[in-house]
């Protein structure tokens, strides 16, 4: 049983607090939103006036935050005291950030704890609100490797997978990496269903041909794009649910923040990214599930 | 044992035709290039003075040839006598054309041997010639189930999968689409490794991370374009053999005439293939395999 | 006073030949749609009962047809005696094709034209149908010197520029590298109005500052693609009319046809004919202005 | 004659203060560079010994600096007594940033600018370091319409077009699109030339025929990417000097940001973009005229 910390209680951080509860530990949460806050304290949470007292006595501290202005407004605002929170909480304390943010600033916010003597983890997630609901959550950790061995139990408690992408920020760099990949292969896969069906094949058998040769990738695996062919997909139910367009097109603009502060040229990911816009405006896809790029390629969908 | 004709005795025919002969079929082989057909002799087949030749008394007529021309001058074209291959081959024998080539002649010479009386399948391969070499190639057939059946004992000795895209020309369609979504995913993968590298991560690092995330793909499975990241690959031998740059240009030019042909959109595929094109240009690189593409992204693997 | 031939009497083709028959030339015209031909008969053209005849006799040969298959159809097919047109046509005729289609098929005409003797200039138009009725089409033209200034005189009947682009098929070439050009410009205006205009710029305002600017284009000249900027645009009226998307995405093709004889990258271009495609799709725009590449941006234009 | 504050000296600031000596105002420079606040002592500038001390009597306040963060430290950022410059202006004065920056940033100093009750224009420019030293630049000019002219007299000195994009902030939109329309022609021009001379065509010939055509643009005008076509730019002395390829990674940095901010999808100026990245990688051409993109298509040039 550990005394964790925890702020950010939305549809990700919400559940992911709920299993560290159900695993025994004793958690301190805290979230603007009031609701939010009930919901935690009638699952067991005790709850905190502010997210500095959440951290207070602290032997792990996890926020999960929509962005980076987010955990940088978190971490390193002084208080009316002049404080930041990093000021608050204890040496001992291992802080694990799981939010998905920019590299950069996961690394600002590490340094600025490294500098205090406390130990920091970025671990942005993949698996959805679903994962985080069942603790099947993937951890892509960036930090020290002993402080992630630190880290480990917690982490298990909401995961099932757990990655060690390097030194501080490498979370951040890998998960915006595999969101790429995962942006142009899913945008891939549309075009070539699109592409096969145009031309008279059947999307459930070009799907089971191609999953099984060369052009095999995630999206043929477990999340068809083409609706009908896969059973408990978003594609199967209108595109509802699921990761949302706009979620896509964020990630995406991290990916082009990642490629600008180091020159790299990213044309693929640029297009997907631009494809994605054009989606959202010519079919309002923004609160659609990302496989709803196929509807872009085969209006009738 | 059976009989069967075979014309094509390349890289890939040449291997084919030698399983066949391993597994104790009768082999009647042509083609124009003379050490090929000594290769073939050499081996066990008998040796044809023509095409048309090759196809007397066959059951089976096997071709694989390198593009929609070859294959419409072979089957279509009459000779001195005013007769086409078609003309000449038994109606009992089933045809069996191993090219990849358009679907608009794949269609094109099927009905001209159906108008024959004639069965025929298009049976596109995947595997490249190592697939050939050691009977491993993936089969992608169009055409009636039944005469597939037929056929499937002898493509089960050139090949470990057969899979049944649909009618004829179906085999071709779904071979494209493959092609194309692999000139995705590769390029993709290629451009998510550059960025992750300069962001300070290993590849073999992001390449595990990624291949067992929602980023998985065949790419990172079987094929890393990353050179040191996995053994026996051409990424680790300075991208010599496999499947070149120049032949993925070519399907992916398959893939463009798909859709001119159905007025559909394919951004991904035709920046794939321009990204190729230039690839091709600044690195000299057309007879390098085609996860060569890492170089545009990375300059100095 | 010239005896002319004239085959294809079509949107382009028809006021081309009024044009001709004003400046007093006597002209023999054939079209296989009857009404055309109703037309030009009683504009005072002859009518001929088939292409070859319209040939006979006369000094300039004039062909307009839609595509490549179309022009080989007319120049290369033996007829039931076993002539092509060019074996009937005079050998001190001056063959003028102002189709536009592919070099490779305006090449393989013009030679064997040159097989016989006659000499032939490749000269594709822009300025569409206004111009053609005006008499203020575009020439561009590949072929001799020698010969483009023997037909220089007929040529000025229907147009007001004539280039002369280099030997057989340059024509074609500088048209097709032309609208190429055409296409990304005007793709990249609708997206630079777009951006303007979504932050806070009055559209005008915009188009007035780029086109005298480093961003000055055709497209901002003479053919904006925002409604209301410009008046007797297509843009200003629903975007009827004009040049439109299916015909843009033909160029392309021939552009795509172009890079892939010579293996050259156009990521540009194919990223605009793909956006086309999708226009196309999303917003059924195929028959109307190619300036309706506004609508993909900004779709409540 | 004039009191004028003006702060940034490099190569652009340095000869547009020249300009306004020689028109016989008195200026007031700061620069952190030694060497160029000594070159504006010659010239006749009085200096001063930090940006706020230039800003002292002012009656026109004027900065070119090279990015966002730079302008907004040096307008909002307080000094050692919590006073930033925009307290220190007097106000009456008009304040004129030259600077080309995100919109975004030109708008949170203009609102810092007017709670004082200080008139503020954005006026970035075009026409690069000769037009800085000849005083041809263009300003396109962000703010309220008067207060435009009280400040156009003192950019006449400086420039020979002026446009009003706006309210504030547009003027930095209108550069933005502007220059990415430019960056989208000009990668299309050279695209095109290349495509033409591999197909046979003279660059010279070529560009001709586009420029007098619906082809036409700027780049065509010139600015001719392709060695040879035109005396005087940089593609025909190495593509040195000029408009570095850096500077238009930034300016379509910017692009990308505005479109960010208004969820817009630019795909062919973000394919631009990365074929800028692809050319500055392959070719080490980041300190290169940004015609220079021929070199991606045309390797050899």
């Amino acid at each position: 049983m550990a005394r964790i910390g925890f702020v950010g209680l939305g549809n990700m951080g919400g559940p992911m607090l709920l299993n560290l509860l159900k695993a025994g530990h004793q958690v301190s949460a805290f979230d603007l939103v009031e609701s939010a806050l009930a919901r935690a304290k009638q699952a067991g949470a005790s709850v905190a006036e502010s997210a500095a007292n959440t951290a207070k006595d602290a032997e792990f501290f996890i926020s999960m935050l929509p962005a980076s202005r987010h955990v940088e407004g978190l971490y390193l605002t002084p208080d009316a005291e002049g404080k930041t929170l990093l000021d608050r909480v204890p040496k001992s304390t291992v802080v694990i950030d799981c939010s998905t943010i920019s590299p950069q600033s996961a690394r600002k916010v590490a340094e600025a704890a490294h500098a205090r003597g406390i130990a920091m983890l970025d671990a942005p997630v993949s698996g959805g609100t679903a994962g985080a609901e069942k603790g099947t959550l993937t951890f892509i950790v960036g930090g020290d490797a002993n402080v992630l061995e630190r880290g480990r139990p917690i982490l298990e408690k909401m995961g099932a997978n757990i990655f060690h992408a390097g030194a501080q920020g490498a979370g951040q760099v890998a998960k915006i990496c595999n969101n790429m990949l995962l942006a142009i292969h899913m945008t891939g896969t549309a075009e070539a269903l699109a592409l096969g069906v145009a031309n008279g094949l059947d999307p459930g058998v070009l799907s089971e041909i191609m999953k099984r040769s060369s052009g095999g990738n995630w999206s043929l695996n477990v999340y068809n794009p083409y609706p009908g062919v896969m059973d408990g997909v978003p594609a199967s139910r209108g595109y509802s649910g699921g990761f949302l367009v706009d979620l896509m097109i964020k990630d995406l603009g991290l990916a082009m923040d990642a490629a600008d502060g180091t020159d790299m040229a990213i044309p693929m990911g640029a297009l997907a990214r631009n494809l994605y816009r054009l989606l959202k405006k010519q079919e309002n896809a923004g609160a659609l599930d990302f496989s709803s790029i196929q509807k872009l390629y085969t209006k009738d969908v």
